[in-house]
């Protein structure tokens, strides 16, 4: 091999991102122990300052909230890039002895790839061999789950969907939460391990784990459990480094990424694709097709099975936990596409598109889809069936072409769930409000329940720059419809390649619609976190709010920007309506007024109303307290 | 008077702000006429390139967009913000003969303000006297509406109103358009001045447009218009200048704000408020119990329905078009809030549940409320009826308060449609995603279908610094469902005061949500922006892409970001995935064989394959064109 590398190295002095490291204020990192040590549940355990003054004397409990950031904010683990993040499964995999290392890679290029002497010094130091399923098994966790075994995984899972729920009946309010439904499901009050398994094995549910990647703490995709969101990196022709992925992995699950996708299409992308497994402890998707088009330097028409065969066993091996498959691109679809206004806006799609009418023939992806399955159920990887067709603009949106591959994808669906393969579903894209809901209910039912997995969709295509914006309000909607997992998209979509600042943009933005999805949902205990964040709100306690919201930097730097003195954060009034115009403090007075009184208003006579004036002049004495010990908090800055 | 003077006067240098008045990038300023020339609509016609090259030839007609950024763009006139915006309206008010100039104002308060020279280097030089109807008369545009009087005002309108549509019958696209339905109303397919009165003499929409405000270019708020958003400015006891305030109301409604709320609490709001409106091009909106309680000097049990009238009388000679009245407040509702997580935060609000409270019985606001009528319909001012109790977090939304208040102001609905004075009503405010529909629905009902006016509500509470997207989602949702108006929640809500580009995002991020409900309830000829749009980034017209979305400057900054040279601005790929992943490019080629070949798949043979693969080396060829030309633009930045 003469390979180009004009990928940059990782440095010799490489850490893992300093920013991406730091704990979360008020924050401990915990983890909750399952039925054996070896589970071991990772939370964020925020604290909160008691209720104090005015409001009563009371203890507010810590609350714990889903953590996606993995060892990084975990003190106890230092982790370091050359090494990777800890293997916290390959105990459970090894015990399940339906599976076994191997002498050598099973990948013709893989092997190529690591005889190759120049790749070297790009090359992650890799202790451990492929595993892969003994001759005859099946490793995936819906193989395991039809047969009604309950692996650590489920159990796992279990603990960490439950948690609201499990908190919110440990503080008495469970029975503030609405009855979940999400379109026909149910959500169960109690998330137990069995359910778990029952949602897996139903296929109404995907935990993405490749036996490959030990690294992984247990999740789940699924419409009756949290709706979660996947986060993309990867280089490109136009660059990037390896350390720049790593950053960018650590960073985006640092705020939120349930998974993450490398798309990553310049060169070397296998030797990157190391780095970014061996760090992260959430699934990795990938298109395996870009990396098979790199190899044949970007001719779509010269790809062939072998190729692409090749492909897959060769990121199977590496650990890649779900592959996005376009196999529902079919030939008769494609001039579908044709009178559309944004044709056909999938790279992946594009590329089959092309291939199958330069061959006049149905792809290998079609037609050699149940060897791809005896090759995902041989390392648990689980399909993501890609929507090559998916509209591009919202004039195209819900059109033949799409519902067209839906439905080729929903025959597909049953063929991997013959193999007992894992299988979700990917969806649009761009698409009006009113025309969500018909998207999601033809997904159920064509797709029979697969969990969907949705980029946006946008709701309007005006707005470039905002996209996260556009596409949140779809992402929210289709998530309380019933989507799975969405899939984030950054301020720079359609315009430019994310930095930094745009991954957190994006991500914070999912966060949003996926919570609130939630919430609308009835998720057991969701509202846990809203209630305490709008708890220490109405208590002016500044910190807690700051804490408690998806990202307590920008939070505490916006408050820091007009009252920035740290006496302002237990100020019982903040900058938008200055001390006499808060309706908080106001409110607060009527409730103290109730409390004393009851809230028969008929109650209500001179003395109370006495009493009413005194607590005015309280609230005052302490305004004047305030002004006194400082009153640069009254000035503009 | 002995009037502190904190407010920092326009200074000597003051201009209007710069960046306020550059005109939009491609875009001319145009005005359409209506029956008499007086009637000149404003809107922005964006000029597009060509199509060209590889996608055919083929004209693309200039697209006309809903402009709310008044004189400030209209490189015709010159705004001095010491004489402020061209007055319009006084020929058709005068013509109407039902009203008269003013000897004096009839404000107590005003005349102390008109004498008092210490302020005279604060006050706006006005020209003019204020106008009241004559004794008897009626002037709001829903008197005239009842009368069957299709109005100047009403004309204009229609016209604004169906610009889109009436260019989509020009193009030949208006048939793409869905038939629009916004819970149980229709939307015409073509808005005609009829139509406008129609609704208007229903109470379905407001015209909200005072006497004393000329310079206001007539807008419409109804479910079955295009949906429009309001932005918040103000100073405060923190601080601000008159300067400060007007730039933030330039700045704001070149970005798309609809109407500007002036929710001023500092001190010479007076005066700022003249500033204001004689520079404002868009109804402005204010709550004027902020105003009385600075002249009981913040103690909410010392007002009095004489100070409250004073003040009502004395904005509404200043021009002030709707006035937030919390007429809703009731004594009995007030307990209601006790048990709330946070309580009451409406500022008017908590203001009124105190006065209720400490003088045990209801507010002088819901005991003189015909007594207000009257005043609003002297000057036509319209009512915006507040939800003092609107939930402050998700966990309070839709609860016993909130709905008894609006049963309330359901009742007042009557009694303001018995004056013909026009009325809108205000909502929340805080509310999960299933629960939107209700409070839709609701406020339909009892408010027999007056226009609703929400401020977000905002979906979920864990995301302080990002309640523009958390709120965005759920306007985007009411409005569809048939919001009429949105109330702009800027990044820095819960935490600080805006600033200039806090203003710029929350109101992008509202238009955003504003024409996603457009789309969705099928306004006609919304989606012919979006198509623009999408066949412009299809064809690889960058510079078209920029300018017709909301914010093209922020959109070709990002571009810039990655492939900053202006070669890539006529690029056929982008800085995504390159040229060689480029699914637009790839489906283009696609669009090119189907077009030579019919898209009846059965015809594709040998001949047409070697035409697929001859396109695609002319689409080589013109990559490496690229690259030669500048290979620059393919290296990060």
């Amino acid at each position: 091999m003469n390979q180009e590398v004009n990928i940059q190295a990782l440095s010799e002095t490489a850490v893992v991102d300093e920013a991406s490291v730091q704990p979360f204020p008020g924050s401990e990192k915990i983890h909750v122990e399952g039925s054996t040590p070896d589970i071991r549940v990772p939370m964020r355990e925020i604290s909160l300052a008691d209720t104090g003054g005015d409001f009563g004397v009371e203890k507010n409990p810590p609350v714990r909230v889903y953590d996606t950031s993995g060892p990084y904010t975990d003190p106890s683990v230092e982790v370091d890039v050359r090494k990777g993040v800890p293997d916290i499964r390959s105990g459970w995999i090894v015990n399940r002895d339906d599976s076994e290392e191997l002498i050598e890679y099973s990948s013709e290029f893989t092997n190529e790839r690591m005889e190759d002497v120049e790749l070297a010094k790009l090359r992650f130091d890799l202790k451990h061999r492929p595993r892969k399923a003994k001759a005859g098994k099946n490793v995936t966790q819906m193989h395991y789950a039809r047969q009604g075994i309950i692996t650590p995984e489920m159990e796992y899972i279990a603990i960490r969907e439950n948690m609201s729920r499990a908190q919110a009946v440990e503080l008495g309010v469970a029975g503030d939460q609405h009855p979940g439904e999400s379109f026909g499901a149910s959500i169960p009050s109690d998330i137990t391990p069995e359910f778990v398994r029952s949602e897996v094995a139903r296929g109404r549910a995907v935990i993405p784990m490749n036996i490959n990647h030990p690294e992984v703490e247990p999740m789940i995709i699924g419409r009756n459990f949290l709706v979660k969101i996947n986060g993309n990196i990867g280089n490109s022709a136009l660059g990037s480094s390896i350390e720049e992925e790593v950053e960018k992995l650590t960073w985006g699950t640092r705020w939120g990424a349930d998974t993450i996708m490398d798309l990553s299409t310049g060169k070397n992308i296998h030797e990157t694709r190391e780095w970014i497994v061996r760090n992260s402890h959430v699934p990795i998707g990938t298109v395996p097709i870009y990396q098979a088009l790199e190899k044949v330097k970007g001719v779509a028409e010269d790809l062939t099975w072998e190729i692409f065969r090749d492909t897959l066993i060769e990121q199977a091996e590496q650990g890649v936990d779900y592959f996005t498959i376009h196999a529902g691109v079919l030939l008769r679809y494609v001039p579908l596409t044709a009178k559309r206004v944004t044709g056909i806006v999938s790279r992946g799609g594009s590329i089959m598109a092309k291939w199958c009418l330069a061959h006049h023939k149905e792809s290998f992806l079609y037609t050699h889809f149940e060897e791809i399955c005896e090759i995902m159920k041989a390392y648990d990887v689980t399909f993501s069936l890609g929507d090559g067709l998916r509209p591009g603009s919202v004039a195209d949106a819900n059109d033949e072409a799409q519902f067209g591959e839906l439905e080729t994808l929903g025959e597909l669906t049953q063929i991997a769930w013959k193999h007992d393969v894992q299988c979700f579903i990917e969806g649009p894209g761009h698409v009006p409000m009113h025309m969500i809901k018909e998207n999601m209910e033809k997904q159920i039912e064509v797709c029979d329940e697969a969990p969907f997995y949705t980029l946006g969709p946008l709701t309007t295509d005006i707005a470039p720059g905002y996209d996260h914006i556009t596409s949140g309000i779809g992402a929210a909607i289709i998530g309380w419809y019933g989507c799975a997992m969405l899939c984030y998209v950054t301020p720079k979509e359609h315009l430019g390649l994310p930095n930094k600042d745009d991954v957190k943009y994006g991500i914070i933005t999912y966060k949003i619609a996926a919570h609130a999805a939630d919430l609308a949902k009835g998720h057991p205990g969701a509202q846990l976190r809203d209630n305490a964040l709008s708890k220490a709100r109405f208590e002016f306690r500044w910190d807690d709010q700051f804490n408690l919201g998806l990202d307590p930097d920008t939070a505490r730097s916006y408050h820091d920007e007009t009252l920035p003195k740290d006496s302002a954060k237990v100020a019982h009034f903040c900058s938008m309506c200055g001390p006499k115009f808060c309706s908080m403090k106001i409110s607060q007075e009527v409730r103290v007024f109730a409390a004393k009184h009851g809230t028969d208003i008929s109650a209500i006579g001179d003395e109370q109303v006495v009493r009413m004036i005194d607590v005015e002049a309280e609230m005052k004495a302490k305004s004047e307290e305030f002004k006194a010990s400082g009153s640069e908090i009254y000035q503009k800055v």
